[in-house]
């Protein structure tokens, strides 16, 4: 019963990486929206294996078919059934994966909770199970676009120490899409494929930050007490593979600051009520306060390395484990629209909540 | 709509500060749990203001009494509804909130959003509001304890800079019950104790982190794809009043380590499943794997300040305002079993999901 | 995890008959709504016990405090809370109920489901459970009449065999309220109150059929293809106590036509679009039409009767049980109002999802 | 956001009659249950139009494929998804109903709620969206039966006035399955037969009831006070197309009896509790008590019919409709199994809360 997320834009994924299909049906979609594959595609191979040099050289070309929900271009209100069947199944490579655990990843807990488990490819633990995730939120992006206003950004901010400096303010899709890694810091960006690069010979990887940042989010979306926006956020994001921590506006450097520092003082200018700076990240109470939403976004190193490790076996019994052939080294710039994708389903979701109890 | 949390184990909060009364209802629990009063007063007692001189001097007994679900000492299967009446509701002190807006706080969007506030002590944004959550947690850490062995615990991990060392393997409640900082590192702790009785003479305030540990959870609890533990987890922190930011295992600090240094390896010995390192934190690929599962929380520094600053007022107005008499330099002593109630709220819920799905 | 009703507009009810109170939270109300208990108190005091002779002679004033969730006499759009604390909590009368289960009651399977039970005044099984949803169903009814110029009424249609003439069309409130049985036909209400007379005097009781009609509802509401306004109402009537059967529009009578006989033709004039006969009951396909909303729904007799029966006790051994004292011989006045409450929780829910998904 | 159903066993449909396909997502189902789509067909096949001669003539294969959730043939606790593509997709034959609504279909509603509509075969409002509930339904009466040893069975119980004699308690699946009306009175069906025929002859339909029996429950399933089983249930089969009404146990006729006459007497037996009659059908208070658990749905004649009727178009026009071709005579028979669905889907999410509360 995990499978599904958010109230009124609700969406139901399924799917493992080496059975028949993944995908998502999309339930609460308003009517009338003009979609397509079209729409769904781009953000697909935006999230594809084998796009560069840096990522998992696995190809697929992830080919999304909308089953249900639209009719003559426009959505009808009905749910929104996308599929993307598997092609490249081949489980050879792995069968050593049906016996033996991986170490950090989910196979040890899956075969602990469930007693049974879909061991090519990681069944549901891969990371294609993100797929559904993203051709909804493809969907929810247009909305937000064409109905409120709002655009979402996401770029890779941080690989191990290497720190871009990007104004979340200003940040534009072009400077992010402008190079394999998805740093709109193009000098920074350089030197990250240079590290992937020397850690992917090595048969190792790495982590980092995905920022992320929303515009145009009006004042008002957000429901507290439990469903604050950037708890729905938090979520959202925790709900991300390899993904290991989430701060808003100041966030984890905030502590350090005194109350009178880091409060955001507010100021009118013209009728327009802004705050004079943005260290709650555009959330206040809960609630959006009109300034822009950003976050960050913690990922470990992927955990699939190219050399031998301690694990033990389907019995329990001690043994090694070297994992073989492709591997992806750094999960990042595949991450970052997973991350506008889930970003866009908690908007998306808040957007009509607001309008159900307050009226838009 | 976003006063319900969880899904099993399902809990709805109520009240304002200086309305009548908070509380909470408990729906789902199971029947014959032992359970008074006396179960749950030790817990508000702690998150209670005008515990110690280092938190807010509000005077408030918070008396809980409990309406429903309990006879004969023991609960019934039915709702659980408790309630604590409020007492110190004088709003004098606070007549100019009525019109201006504290700089983040949560008045400016309340206002926004509803078109209607009570602005009494901050009304719903009170922190008044998380004692249902604790309430509500006491119970969950009560069925946890005695049906699941499961313990946790909580305590002040970093005030501004001054950073305590803390095992989570071996933290005991006593050490951090033993100040009033509730940081089981002593020498540390008096420093921190000292920074916050400067601060608060200066009429100002301190963020923070807090840690918390959950150990004795078995493998298996967390539910992919969404809602996983840590999901959950993360959730539940960020619907908390002042926080920034979750992070669980190596965190955000884990993004500089490779993949190799940083997995988590397994071994077994008589029987028994174990990893070498836990820097998954207890939990991989969502699901609990048995180690220790820990998380931090970033607070930011409390947004009252008694030092005038610029804002705006109920008709867009610029203005200033100064907070007068009392004010909380620290809120993380008393978010410490706010962070507890939490974690057990998610934890109870997965057990019993687990239960329901898998059969315990 | 069942005391909570409904989506956007959603209850949670709590309270056991000889606890300390009943009640339940409102969470999802839009706020700036005018709100006092004197809009509640008028619904309870129609559900209360003691109201007249042929209803039970229990008597309770039932006096209704908001706890929370308004200010100023309005709504806030936070959670509302509303308690009736119990007063006539003698549980002498009953001591037999301790160990013996009442035939047809819920005792057997709270027991055997719970392993402990509130046996006095029946605990959760009693209908003072009704007391929160008929409070929360005042609120609904307010919202549905003033935002959406909703009107709903429930009246007596069937006692036994006695069968009231009533047009959902045009039947009043003042009708319905003109006499004690709450039917509008005042020809068949005396002969519906005598036959009551004559079987309370037996230490019996009677059930019969309470009809309902909502009227104003505009076109679009309901949520195909689980959430149908008829599947949602029955869902709501059948969880009302003592209920056995729902049917809407021509219901059951209307198998025994064809097609041909039972379709509802559109006709349009002056841009108003009707339908010429209304046997889809103001819905078709799950989504309100237009016209009048009505149905019916079945109430058993009541299960308590001054006769003795046989039954088990506790340990499972035969035994008899005379019950004793006060008894309800007809349930139906008193259940008007919990089925127009239950008719305005599920009206209101539907209203805001219609606003959320298709803008109002 | 209406396309989903259930808590725990949790399903979501998708599809509409002339897109692509149609199918089910089934969430929560647990781990380790034998299953391939020869568990899923035959119960499809049940449903399926063109499969008698008293049935819709549209012919279509309906074969399912199951895209997730197993592994090595069974269930891996992961969402199982289901899917059966669309081929009778000839929209010629419906070209009128893009512009005009036919009486007492879900046109106009659907029009005037979303403002864009799948007109042909009806889209989302053909009976085809049920392919994905029989689907789900056949998933969970696999474990009902395996797991807990339940028994679900429904069976056509009347046709307009034509009334069946079954016995709930001893009717067999052989029996219903005897005969194309699905009715184990032999004698009856074949009566039922011929009014279907000479009423088909005639372009015209009939309604009746659907009878449904669940044995083998055990006591203790249902989750007062809104989530009652029977409350459940009349959600589930109101839910379904066409369907007007339900009613369990005594249902409608039980109002016409005194308390004394209607109460069920419990008994002990060698340690076995049973009540002397069953009018409660099998639930008390909401919830199970061992007896079998029985109740009818009322079916309307199907809306579709060959002859002229006045109606509007579009534009609100008034104009005249006449359905040309194929049409369905008597819906019964293919409902059978939607209601032994829905049923199912309901027991097996109460099961499954049983044991997360109440722990099996």
């Amino acid at each position: 019963m995990g499978n599904t997320f958010g109230h009124l834009f609700r969406i139901t994924t399924f799917g493992e990486s080496h059975g028949k299909g993944v995908g998502v049906i999309v339930d609460g979609c308003p009517p009338q929206l003009a979609l397509s594959e079209d729409d769904i595609q781009p953000e697909l191979d935006r999230r594809r294996p084998g796009q560069s040099k840096i990522v998992t050289p696995r190809k697929e070309a992830d080919r999304v078919e909308i089953l249900s929900g639209t009719f003559e271009g426009k959505t009808l209100g009905t749910p929104i059934a996308m599929v993307v069947h598997n092609q490249d199944q081949r489980s050879e490579a792995y069968t050593e994966m049906a016996t033996k655990f991986r170490p950090s990843h989910a196979d040890y807990t899956y075969q602990e909770k469930y007693g049974h488990r879909a061991w090519p490819g990681g069944g549901r633990t891969s990371a294609r199970e993100t797929i559904g995730r993203v051709a909804a939120g493809a969907v929810a992006k247009k909305l937000l676009k064409e109905r409120f206003g709002v655009e979402i950004l996401s770029y890779v901010q941080q690989v191990q120490k290497l720190i871009a400096q990007v104004n979340p303010d200003k940040v534009k899709l072009k400077e992010v899409e402008a190079n394999i890694m998805r740093c709109p810091d193009a000098a920074m960006a350089e030197k990250m494929i240079k590290l992937v690069e020397r850690v992917r010979k090595q048969g190792n990887s790495v982590g980092g930050l995905i920022g992320c940042v929303a515009r145009g989010v009006p004042v008002g979306w957000g429901d507290p007490v439990f469903d604050r926006l950037e708890a729905d956020l938090a979520k959202a994001m925790l709900s991300l593979p390899a993904s290991k921590g989430f701060d808003i506006g100041s966030g984890f450097d905030g502590v350090t600051l005194t109350g009178l520092d880091h409060n955001d003082e507010f100021r009118s200018r013209r009728g327009k009520v802004r705050t004079t700076t943005n260290r709650s990240g555009g959330v206040q109470g809960g609630i959006s306060n009109g300034e822009a939403i950003y976050f960050r976004v913690a990922f470990k190193p992927t955990a699939t390395v190219l050399v031998e490790q301690d694990t033990i076996d389907i019995n329990h019994k001690n043994t090694k484990l070297k994992a073989r052939g492709r591997h992806d080294p750094c999960v990042l710039p595949r991450a970052v629209p997973m991350v506008e994708a889930m970003t866009a389903l908690v908007l998306i979701d808040h957007a009509l909540r607001h309008q159900a109890q307050c009226g838009g």
